[in-house]
């Protein structure tokens, strides 16, 4: 239920963060398999997403053919399905001992609909504490220029709803990343993902195998 | 954008609310009638939904044939759609001088996801502020025991999610729809909805009317 909490590190949630066209799903794969090399329980999942009634939202939230979300609408629906994802997929994952890896958390919104759109941080901030409850020990995020990005997501094909901001927005999502890398470095991990994609998912598992033995 | 702010009491936006089985369908067409009797410009809608992408939110909230939301989840998207909803239909409707009747609105968060599934009142009250922002000027609340309305809603067919609740759930609605009616006496009128169809709408047709001409 609704409650005021501060948040729970959780020492094997492990996140993934970035703007468009950053490189993430070839970083996700790299890590899954440095866990299960390690012989880890390994659950990837994404954001917004992660469930079944989570990915209708997802659904809701991303499509470009219907009345676009405000932005108070946007901002509730991502923490309506993040509370559905950490309920049903990710708290239960980690309450067994398996590793999770989610590609997007918390970090996206204070991103997204708090430094792009212009969201009130504050009351992020309390949505994450009331009906998240949790953070990842360890977040890596894939730092590259907007236009490198977004020229990288628009060879893919059709752009969903956020996808198809302008450019400006992007530099914003971007500069809302490196803020909260900042203001919470013990945890974040900054990767250039500019440069070559085994290079970037080279510096990622270095990350996480330094996480892993500090863990031991 | 989210912001902290006092709530608008707007005088021409007038809601009905009530558990299932009250009789909300009947009132409504009467109350409807009798504006538009009035000569008056009426936009008629509901919660969850009135609009498009709020009616898909409704869709995922009432269903019972996929994942059920989590307390949080639900909550979440109530207001989500609630916002949709206001800043769509509701507040342009108001600006263009139209009367607005709402079959439900935020006093049924109070005691669907409040009083009777015991989320945290101050939550619901600071969403409101932030992502909803008005008030009807006119509530009425067609009250009737749990049991008798449950009778009358499981004649019409299958239930949805939150109609195959239990009877106490039911119970609780009520009991945080009177607590609200208390709380906020002069917004509120208490109709006896176990009275005949009939009887319920000539008394809500009335209460409006008092409320057009005290309005003049």
């Amino acid at each position: 239920m609704t409650r005021e909490q501060t948040l729970q590190t959780q020492p094997r949630f492990v996140t993934l963060e970035g703007g468009e066209g950053a490189g993430k799903s070839t970083v996700l794969a790299a890590l899954r398999e440095a866990l299960q090399g390690a012989g880890a329980d390994v659950v990837c999942t994404r954001e917004p997403g992660g469930t079944p009634l989570a990915e209708q939202i997802r659904g809701l939230l991303l499509d470009t053919h219907h009345e676009a979300p405000s932005a108070d609408t946007e901002l509730l629906l991502m923490f309506a399905a993040r509370a559905q994802h950490v309920r049903e997929t990710i708290a239960p994952a980690l309450e067994r001992g398996a590793w999770v890896l989610s590609d997007r958390f918390t970090d996206a919104s204070y991103a997204y609909q708090g430094a792009a759109r212009g969201g009130d941080v504050a009351f992020i901030a309390e949505l994450e504490r009331r009906v998240v409850g949790i953070a990842p020990a360890l977040t890596l995020l894939l730092d590259v220029p907007a236009a490198v990005g977004l020229q990288r997501a628009r060879g893919r094909g059709a752009a969903d709803r956020i996808e198809s901001e302008q450019d400006e927005f992007f530099e914003r999502v971007r500069g809302g990343y490196l803020a909260r890398a900042t203001a919470h470095a013990a945890r974040f991990r900054v990767i250039d993902a500019a440069q070559p994609a085994h290079a970037v998912a080279a510096q990622a598992v270095a990350h996480l195998r330094a996480h892993m033995d500090a863990l031991r």
